[in-house]
Order: structure tokens, then C-alpha cells, then sequence
């Protein structure tokens, strides 16, 4: 039979770049609500925030890190600053350029990430929030026995 | 029940690097079409173009196309421009890095965009067109009563 | 009727930036399917590569090619590289900016690319590997006469 559900996951970020591993907590609703094909669509509700997958281990994360402060530097002179004096241009314009949906087929009760793939969400805005990560699946569950 | 509706949208664009607000037009569709729920997926057709989302505020908007001039530089020498005399292979890079597609879910008839969370287009190209956004919509309706 | 299909599409890639042309692999299974309408899902399993759309002709893949290393240059250090000794930071922080999932709806039995617009692997790895391509489409397949 074909379903739809959808889960939130509520997640606590700092000040700084946080990229947080989602796989653990996105499994575990997987696993509870008993699919046995479907996709899985995450999206992040926010304009300064991502999704995306990556192997999450420390070196790589810092690397990431690293890689989207040369690609677009927090330092310069934004606009959005000048108008609204947030300070988080940089992180409107990152949030833009990663894009805040993600979509992972489940086949045969899993989902199909790689071994070495994890679920993380970027959180690029300068001061803590609280983020709200929306959770759909829509596909077949087995049927009642 | 369970449905799927398609819609096009048709964006007539400019010169530059058009960013284009669709929120109205795509909101305006999710509405008309009465989905309790389901997922949205918004796919451009075409090679010089990509969907995102961002905060719609005039600041930031230019701040978006002044990174993507920085990481995808208009005025460089592509291959594609020797070949085809085009002048848009700056178009295609920026298109394949932002990627044609963007799924959001709808749940209890709403799209589950962030109040600052806008869906746009961005066109790249450096002439005019008329740019077709597909829209699709599965999901489930209200049962008629 | 409503259905889902998974197929895999597994391809073998060389040591340096592959960006490879699936469109004809993909086309082929969608109307193997049957498919009248619905989304198809692709999901590349692993951290090394990502998913995207471009015109596939060689000037313009050279460009893109080109562009990937001016914004993550596989020359740089990466803390990646100094833990684990496999040289692929690179390719990780590509991967995880390009994203491993693209979303394309199939409308009248047709995917919804346009005219010019292929669907490619980017292979980030700095060895040959064999990709694993997840391929998932659910909607609906006319009823059997």
C-alpha cells in the first residue's frame, strides 16, 4: 500500500559553520515507519542552511570547512549587510549556492546511502538557531498480515 | 487517494543573470491543485539554468550573482565559446554546478518553505528566453466527500 | 496504478575527473518501465561523486572540468589527505558541494530534459572505481488492457 509520511528533526546549532551528522536520526524514523521502497526527501525550512552527504570525518569536515570560506569568504562586503546589518550575507549566498533539498531512494527497507556517506546539515549562519529539518517519505509499506 | 498533477511555468528572462522569484506562481499551482500532501519537484528544462532557494531581498540577490561572477567568471576563455561562438559557456558551467532540480514537500497543503525562503530561478544565459519550469505534484488529495 | 522500480546502473571510471554521459542508460530503463508518470530519483551511493545536468559536448565538459579545479583544486593540502594518505580530499569536498541526488519528472512517458540537457556522473576520485548509479521511479503505469 502506498503511504505518505513526514517527520521533523529539531536540531541546536552554534555561531560558527556547523556541519552535524543527520544519518543516525534520519535512519531511526526510517526504520520506525516500516517502508519498504520509497524516496526520502529532506529539506531544511531556512534561508541560511543546507543539505547535503559527505564522508563525516573530522579531516574532510575541516576541509569542506575550509573550501566554502575561500569560495565565498564571510570577510567581504555584502550587501545584505549594508541593508539589514546581520552580518550573514555570506551565509544567504552559501545556503543559495548548496541548496536546501536532498533526495535518497529506500529500497528494501534502507536507505541507499554509501558506507563511507553521510547525511549532514550545513548550518552557515552566524549565531545559533534553532534548525528545523523537514522529513518526507512517500512510498510502499508491506501489508497487514 | 493518491494523484500526480504536472504544470509548467513559462519565465520570459533578459540578458544577464536573471534571478527570478517563482514562490507566487509555484504557491498559486500547490494551492489550485489541492494536495494534503506530498512532494513538489520543480525541474528546469534546460542547459543554462538552475533552481534554488533564497532570501528574496534585493541585497542579497546581488550578492549571489556577484559570487557566481567571482566562481564562474563571465570573461574567461571557455572551450565551448571557441567551439560553438556562443559566448555562453560561462552559462553552462554555472548551470551544471547549481543543478536543474528541487524537491520540497508539501504537508497539510503547504510547501514547507521558511518564512524567508523564496524559490527561484536563475538564468544564466546571455540572451533572452523564454524558460519552461516543469512542476510536479504526487502526493494525496482529500477524498471527494 | 502507482508503482516504484529501482534499477542500478554501475559504470566503470578512470583515475582523473570523469564526467560521463548516462542519459542514454537512464532513457532506456524509464521506458523499459512503462512509466506514464512520476518522478525518477538518481542517487550515486558513495563520496566521491555527484550527479548533474549539462550539454554534453566535449568543449564545454572541458570547461566545467576546468572550473572544478579553479574552486577545489586537487593541489591544494587537505587535513583529509594527511590522515588517511589517499590523496582524494578533493574529491570529497567536490562531491559534497555538487550533491549526490537529482530529481527529473517523467511526464506522457518522456523524461523532462530539455533539448541540450544530459544527465552526467561527476567522478571526483584520483582512482578508477565502479560506480554504483541508484535509480528509483514512482508513479503511475497505464493500467493492463
Amino acid at each position: 500500500m502506498f503511504h505518505i509520511d513526514n517527520f521533523d528533526l529539531t536540531i541546536a546549532t552554534t555561531s560558527g559553520t556547523d556541519i552535524l551528522d543527520l544519518t543516525a536520526a534520519v535512519t531511526e524514523k526510517v526504520l520506525q515507519l516500516e517502508y519498504e521502497g520509497g524516496i526520502l526527501t529532506l529539506f531544511i525550512s531556512g534561508s541560511t542552511a543546507a543539505l547535503t552527504t559527505i564522508e563525516f570525518e573530522t579531516g574532510v569536515i575541516n576541509d569542506l570547512r575550509a573550501a566554502l570560506e575561500r569560495l565565498v569568504p564571510s570577510d567581504l562586503d555584502y550587501e545584505h549587510d549594508k541593508r539589514w546589518q546581520d552580518g550573514n550575507g555570506y551565509s544567504h549566498v552559501r545556503a543559495a549556492l548548496l541548496k536546501p533539498s536532498l533526495s535518497i531512494p529506500i529500497v528494501s527497507g534502507r536507505l541507499m546511502l554509501g558506507t563511507w556517506q553521510q547525511i549532514v546539515l550545513l548550518d552557515f549562519d552566524n549565531r545559533p538557531r534553532q534548525r528545523l529539518i523537514r522529513g518526507q517519505i512517500m512510498g510502499i509499506k508491506p501489508s497487514a498480515g
